[in-house]
């Protein structure tokens, strides 16, 4: 199969595919500068943490394009208003800064000489390149966890429509089945927004993966009735001590496979990981619309007037994490020391 | 406010609110006969356990009415149609093989001279009657297990329309609310069909309790975040040793809760109770069509050809459940005896 791109750089724009309206319309959007982006990004058109930190460095590079007349002040100027109309879109997901971080210290880099523009779009290019390795190297490794003939239950999307392309949690499915292991997937809808029955069961049955949808609330049911082999989701943040930001819901999954003895792995790319943050708590969780849970395709679910409580993350505390499948390999308890371990020698090799 | 009652005995017909047109539209159904009884089952029109067996009840009096004309053996005969009729819609719900149990006797008893269509009438009516009375009894018992200001998570709907009226574990909330305890609601939306967005969120709402709803997904991360007191649902089916059959997604929620701390407690009256079952193995669990996950209002949601798992009920181990709230008492572990004392003192009374 071809591999599934969420998001293509075109030089003068960047397209999207519109994870909104999939499976049953397969459209893209041409985002022209990067309020586009961040409209994009606002709307869930784009997700996934790995993605927005593609996004968000496409962004920032489509305005140094943008700027191409202009001198190099008023041109890093509209680069940094850029950063700042991204960084202002959802909170939760670390690649998403961790990419512009990345682009601000190309930006400087490049001021003393460089075309800021091809420096921008040489280093964004380069975020979504190897976000792409980072996923083919968690599928692999992951893979290796998982048993012949292992069904594997996911929560939300954390496929390629989420990264660069391939997929964290999704790309461990993948790896797994390219290897001929002939697992099969159970796929929790995840409401509200439906990312595992519209985008996780898409990815899926492209690949030639068994797929069966079930709502979020008989994932326990399915463990409880031994359909259930391992767990292994995405992550949105994962703080210094391994406790891991993902969408809402990953939390109860996580106690109800600790609670059936059923492995739960958390695979992301080193871009997830932020250590300024001692432990899960300080994870910024974004609050979403209440029309999310309260409508479901333009139809009333709600009484009139009755509240709605929509966060749109959860944290799952690191003891019910088996082990975290990184780009740079697998960790283990304790991730405190695992993860800066890694960190690490990341730093090293820069 | 008025009571709601989600069925009515007119005679020679049964009303039904509409309960897959509520909240949007507030409708009713008129049952001519038992065939129509039995459609509006299958089609979730009316549901809730103590409802299906008032269902139940009626349906079989409708018969006897309309076969009035008729000498007493095809009469009885008709009767008997009507009860295999019913038996056949939905499988997991004592509460309605209980009502036809019921009938059942009763038609046989009166088989000697009464006047069947009367007697049977007369019967059907008698279980509404004291379906509402077990509910406000349970109400009133389970609201002393209810601290002042608690906030309540409930699962699905075990309302006013899920009985002959006030409910089982809405039953709890609506007595707690009555006595000043000002409580609030948390409502677990209850995919697929969203009994809880739709129907207990109405219902509270009405009872002027201050209600929020979240998805399914979210009830653990609640927990997790202190929001939660207390847990109250209902259930369809409680075997000998306290096992209990309830919607779908029940049973997380009981493992969470467990998990956290925070007491569960399932109320039902005891024509929910089926001591011919050792343990909750031997419940029958109804399956429900693929279409109610894969598409939502009428949009598809999966892709085509997905496959999808859909269980209408799972099964909550008594180990989890903290307290059962009955219309004869509030039972405590071990559930295999005090069930059976309260099961026993009823015989005594009959």
């Amino acid at each position: 199969m071809d591999e599934l791109t969420p998001i293509e750089w075109h030089g003068d724009h960047v397209r999207l595919l519109d994870q909104t309206r999939l499976p049953g319309e397969v459209l893209h959007l041409e985002c022209d500068d990067p309020q586009d982006i961040a409209d994009a990004i606002c709307g869930m058109n784009i997700r996934g943490a790995p993605a927005l930190g593609v996004a968000a460095a496409f962004a920032v590079a489509l305005a140094a394009v943008k700027a191409r007349r202009l001198d190099l002040d008023p041109a890093l100027h509209r680069v940094r208003q850029a950063a700042e109309l991204i960084r202002a879109t959802r909170p939760t997901a670390r690649n998403l800064f961790w990419a512009l971080e990345r682009m601000q210290t190309r930006a400087v880099a490049a001021a003393d000489g460089d075309d800021l523009a091809e420096a921008l779009t040489e280093e964004a290019l380069a975020i979504q390149r190897e976000d792409l390795e980072s996923c083919r190297r968690i599928g692999d490794s992951g893979a290796a966890l998982v048993p012949q003939g292992a069904t594997i239950l996911t929560h939300c999307n954390a496929g390629a429509l989420a990264t660069a392309g391939y997929g964290t949690a999704l790309g461990v499915m993948r790896s797994a089945h390219r290897q001929g292991k002939q697992i099969k997937a159970l796929v929790d809808e995840t409401r509200p927004l439906l990312q595992g029955a519209r985008l996780t069961a898409w990815e899926l049955m492209q690949e030639g993966v068994p797929t069966t949808v079930i709502t979020d609330s008989a994932a326990g049911w399915c463990m409880h009735k031994g359909m259930v082999n391992l767990v292994v989701v995405g992550a949105d943040r994962i703080a210094a001590n391994g406790d891991a930001a993902n969408k809402i819901g990953t939390y109860a999954v996580a106690v109800l496979a600790c609670q059936h003895g059923i492995p739960f792995y958390v695979a992301a790319p080193m871009s997830t990981v932020d250590l300024t943050l001692t432990n899960g708590e300080d994870i910024p969780i974004e609050e979403r619309a209440a029309e999310e849970v309260s409508t479901i395709a333009g139809v009333r679910t709600t009484p009139q007037g009755a509240a709605v409580f929509n966060p749109a993350f959860d944290v799952t505390p690191h003891g019910l994490i088996t082990a975290i499948i990184t780009d740079r390999g697998i960790c283990d308890h304790p991730f405190s020391q695992s993860l800066a371990a890694l960190a690490q020698q990341l730093d090293t090799e820069r």
